[in-house]
């Protein structure tokens, strides 16, 4: 590589999929000369060393933060006032802090306040992932073609801004600034609303009659299957979504249930006509999905993805 | 292919996905010395004619089907009866019909009163698909590994019985044979529901704003990409299976609501715990479906399927 380093020393406080592999994609990339890992669990800590993915790992996110000039948060957006509050003793003076939650306004509310005048708050959001966790889970290239939104409140200065965009797109991804709030917004939608059907539909499953439960396993290729690999991410982590983006998550329920109140009632009483019309013009949506490439490698024609019926 | 033939005449009536991807599959494996093939618009007929997956197109199914000793029925299931009522007078007296339609106990009253006594009705799902439609949608490998659930009614002949099943393994499928009104029920929650919620979901996002809808589009591999290529399938037939199974998908969509409002409740109050567990419930069950074999050959580690956040 002779894009030159970015960053001395960067301190990635919270190494799970997300964290490890911007840690592999940094290591790879040459973009800092050290790189520093906070864990909780001693089992993580060990991965991360096995894993050799940071120069050292520490347990307490103080030591872990000292002397760098980049922190990235990448705990749950629930533990970030408490992880923040225990690693801002270990804080230089001028640091950037950036994080990769999926929730902007609440981690603004959660963090700010622990840092200092000089230092540099840039919230990040890389919009990638898979429903595998943990620092095993990572991998270098995850970010490449994915978006990568960055929220910084008004007055953020520039340069911090600059260099974590720069941190991003030197991981393959499309960098992208939007007000936090906004982000909440669009995430509800696009995301949080999606797992959190997925989830209720495999709990609906799970709560069947256990002799029901082993069929819809086995059947499960009529589309449930992609439901039960959205329902499989961590269960932590999209507690902590749901109770940090309460409102605009519920706002979005409460839309999403007027649609399927109208769909139920067009079943109930035959109204073919309204259900078509409905379905054609959730079409469109894909066609759009598809012409902005974000359909995924193995979409165009993959058998295995999605089978109806 | 040293396998014997399974059937003289085997006439498809619906070229679409499945229909098609059947007649590419009995031509691959010579299982048939002929196949006729009935479509509706002047359009599928010249594409039949075009991949050449038929030796003779028609556009009547009582032409389609004359001298057949297999009959396959693969038009939109709201469509069964008045197929059945044009076919009738074709039929051999000892012909066995089959399907491939995702709701059985409508096509077994649709079908049924227009087969004479000695003709052998033997309802079939293969379950098998993708997002897209028409003839050109097909290919001979999609029933590979698969399950085709097979619902003869009491009384059904063993032998025709045997004849469907054999051409289903020839396809490469998993057949079992279920009770018509339990294959609804299963299929309400495996396939029917996902399919009303993801149409739903897309139709929340369809209803945004312009300026929202284009960012939904954008950040769509949050979770909400998943959905699209559901809501992507074809609305004709999806419109038929909720119209002909309607009582078992309300019954789902009712404990969907329960559920969903339970969660709905949890993040309103802030209760972490029980969106936790729930969560971590959800999990097992994405177990027993990788454990089943049922979870898609690019499921294991795949980071373009399904991006988190």
């Amino acid at each position: 590589m002779s894009e030159p380093q970015l960053f001395d020393r960067v301190a990635i406080v919270g190494c799970g999929l997300i964290g490890s592999s911007l840690a592999r994609a940094i290591q790879r990339g040459a973009m800092a000369r050290e790189i520093r890992a906070y864990a909780r669990s001693a089992e993580s800590r060990g991965q991360i060393i096995e894993l050799g993915i940071a120069d050292s790992v520490h347990e307490n996110p103080a030591d872990a933060v000292e002397g760098a000039d980049l922190v990235v948060l990448g705990v749950p957006v629930g533990a970030n006032e408490t992880i923040a509050r225990a690693m801002a003793p270990g804080l230089a003076p001028d640091v950037t802090v950036t994080d990769v939650g999926s929730v902007k306004q609440a981690v603004i509310r959660d963090v700010s306040p622990y840092l200092g005048s000089g230092m540099h708050f840039v919230p990040g959001h890389p919009i990638a992932g898979t429903e595998h966790s943990g620092p095993e889970a990572g991998f270098a290239d995850l970010f490449e073609n994915r978006y990568c939104i960055l929220t910084p409140p008004p007055g953020t200065d520039d340069a911090a801004v600059e260099r974590v965009a720069a941190l991003w797109r030197r991981c393959g991804a499309r960098v992208e600034l939007m007000d936090a709030r906004h982000h909440d917004k669009v995430l509800a939608i696009t995301s949080h609303l999606p797992h959190l059907l997925a989830y209720t539909i495999v709990d609906t499953a799970a709560n069947l009659e256990e002799s029901e439960r082993a069929e819809v396993i086995r059947y499960s290729a009529g589309g449930f299957r992609d439901f039960t690999r959205i329902a499989a991410s961590d269960p932590v982590m999209w507690r902590d979504v749901f109770l940090n983006n309460r409102d605009a998550v519920l706002e979005m329920l409460q839309r999403f249930n007027e649609d399927i109140s109208q769909l139920q009632r067009a079943i109930r009483w035959g109204e073919g006509d309204l259900l078509q019309s409905i379905f054609h013009k959730t079409c469109e949506i894909r066609r759009g999905v598809i012409e902005m490439g974000q359909a995924g490698t193995f979409d165009a024609r993959e058998p295995t993805k999605q089978d109806d019926g």
